[in-house]
């Protein structure tokens, strides 16, 4: 294994190598952009088989990051994100697949239409160029956003986290030769080796213009970085305070399956919900029974006052409102209507996925319409806000700002617009 | 008259005064956001109408506009930008009534598609939420600028130039006034009225989470300043440093045609041609006739080497590639071939607008789809490039960056997509 991290003797050989990555990218850019979608597609074939073909480098690799995180005493749920199988490196290769077999979303035109003056006039779509990936322990958002990328015609410079840099150093190289047996540049995919903190400073301030837009994932410190230090546009996924609303017209056998999965299926992804809001007309009839099914699957309640009237259960404080539990804990507040858990939300959401429980169409069309989160859902789990569950093949996160694209960050959402327009000679008028 | 600006005489109570702006714009943007499209068409209605009824009041304060700018020595092209007359005020209100004639974007569903699993998913239009604009001289951007965040379900707040405060204050007083009469909240149009350049500061830093997006429309000193200070996403307007290229293939009557369009029609604009580049095979016998056709007209040239061996003209320095003239001056260069001339126009574009001329479609799509700009045209000048001419009704500016949109942002571009999910009872499988 010779896979050990570039380390720099001052920064600003660290920002020279940076500069030059985003130039190699800026190149790499333009030529994904004009191969084409056949060539883009077999690059993304080669891509995975290259995978499985680096399936023991790649475990050494992550030999090698298990080690440094025991050592460390990371927790043992950063160790199962942080390990590969031989079963999740198929896993991975097999998302490049499907990503493969994606549509190839450049060139489609998105709306055409003819002027008075004969001009012909389209919005077409196209990759947005140089994109900067900045997010923490999970290797296979290595393999996840590259393709992505890929797909989309857009180069990336990648920045792992610490704790599978070798990991990710592996992955990478797998993918950076797919590209190379596709004759596509291998620079379409890059990965900043060093694991100097200072590389994230100087991805956050753009590149010297070499980078187009940054998509953070990670916890509350690197979102916070982001915020403060960023000089190029943002993609962001803040973090998901998803609410799960039990109006008075929903069917009680539904409102406890679908809370269960909500809140219990996994508790540490950011589509989990965090808080119940249930409708004051049911909550006397329908809690106990919603409360009972969650303690018993061993899920922690904290209510308002109203909640604990009906149910034993602690009391929520106001923070609780506000908390991202990521664990089996749920806030519970009883409210008087639909406006009500609209208000709630509205003050202590975060914008990302929001759920409403109803057999009303009326209720839940107004929930849908005036819930402005990336995602809003009429009787299905908040789990399923999630790229692949939405028929996007992977994502690279859930977008929760409010320019771009919201929601499940997938191939279609790395690209923007230009206008072509065809002329036979029109000039402007004075 | 009683329209002086208010001061204030701390910094911390103007931000409280800002912070109070921004707390009423959000919620003035989830009423608009809910009124539907009856009611936003009949509130610009009113709007327009109310800007004519005041259009006694509008004149009488650009009067005290106008005095103040010719007593500060501005010059005349900045004057004649400022005033308004009462055709200029109709020709505003007539653009509010465009607007208002324009379909409302929200709540188009632009995709929907089922899943295996039976969940019905949509993406569907809505408003960004609240938007800021920081422009510069013109008084009438406060109309189209007012008009198109409420076609949109959008609230704005307005930063205009201290040049133009009294108009900007009348006319926003106008929409307001529309506003109320609609009985939509008039505070979806506000206006910030003191002059004082820490208010700039204060948008830029996102007004503690009520700014959605800024959109800076303006000079290279508010462009620098947006790019150092902004800690909220931007919409942003660089230069337009627009190439027209004729290719070996044009028709020479056609190319002079466009070239005194793109470049004279008016010089003042960001889609008017900076640059002319031609083809190695034509210039010998087109250059001559185009560049007296431009020299007759009016218009400086300054040539590379090879043109000037062709014609008679100054010498271009390596900083005029990178000008933004704004004025009767052209940048020439003779480029060998299409590869030449996408080439240059990578190295030195603004990734505006850039035009190629010639009958050869084959070279024209390559160009098309090749040049990586906001707008691409074949055969016409680069003057189009506009929202009105688009079709948009209006403009609030051209994007130049490549996330969210690019090109003439209209009432469409102010919008992004949310995700509606429909369900029956779905739970997502561990």
């Amino acid at each position: 294994m010779t896979l050990a991290a570039p380390q720099f003797t001052s920064d600003a050989d660290l920002l020279g190598a940076m500069l030059a990555m985003g130039a190699r990218a800026r190149e790499a850019s333009r030529l994904l952009s004009n191969a084409g979608p056949v060539r883009r597609t077999r690059a993304l074939e080669l891509m995975s088989e290259a995978i499985l073909a680096a399936s023991e480098t790649i475990l050494q690799a992550n030999a090698l990051d298990m080690t440094a995180g025991r050592s460390k005493g990371l927790a043992p749920s950063m160790l199962d994100r942080l390990e590969l199988t031989p079963a999740r490196i198929r896993a991975m290769a097999e998302g490049v697949k499907t990503v493969a077999a994606l549509p190839d979303p450049i060139g489609t035109v998105l709306e055409s239409w003819k002027r008075p003056n004969g001009l012909e006039i389209s919005r077409v779509r196209g990759p947005i160029g140089v994109i900067g990936i900045i997010y923490e322990s999970r290797p296979n958002v290595t393999a996840d956003a590259g393709s992505l990328c890929v797909r989309s015609g857009n180069a990336v410079i990648l920045r792992g986290g610490s704790e599978s840099a070798h990991s990710s150093m592996a992955i990478a190289g797998a993918l950076r030769s797919g590209l190379r047996q596709a004759d596509l540049p291998e620079d379409a995919v890059q990965l900043v080796e060093t694991t100097d903190r200072a590389a994230v400073g100087h991805l956050l301030s753009g590149l010297n213009g070499a980078l187009d837009v940054v998509v953070p994932r990670g916890g509350k410190s690197l979102v916070a970085r982001v915020q403060a230090e960023a000089r190029v546009p943002v993609i962001g996924h803040l973090e998901g305070l998803c609410h799960t609303y039990v109006h008075s017209g929903a069917d009680l056998d539904m409102a406890i399956a679908i809370i269960l999965n909500a809140k219990l299926r996994r508790t540490g992804v950011c589509s989990s919900t965090e808080t119940l809001l249930i409708d004051a007309r049911v909550a006397p009839t329908y809690l106990p029974k919603i409360a009972g099914a969650l303690i018993e699957a061993g899920c922690e309640l904290r209510g308002d006052g109203r909640a604990r009237s009906l149910c034993p259960m602690k009391a929520a404080t106001e923070d609780d409102w506000r908390t991202e539990h990521l664990g089996p804990i749920l806030s519970v507040a009883v409210v008087d209507d639909l406006d009500g858990a609209m208000a709630h939300i509205a003050t202590y959401g975060s914008q990302h996925t929001d759920c409403i429980i109803t057999r009303d169409n009326r209720a839940a069309e107004r929930f849908l319409a005036e819930v402005d989160s990336a995602v809003v859902l009429h009787n299905a789990s908040t789990q399923f806000s999630d790229g692949a569950e939405f028929g996007m093949g992977a994502e690279i996160g859930i977008a929760t700002g409010r320019i771009h694209a919201r929601g499940p960050i997938g191939a279609e959402q790395l690209t923007v617009f230009k206008y072509v327009v065809r002329g036979d000679g029109q000039v402007r008028p004075l």
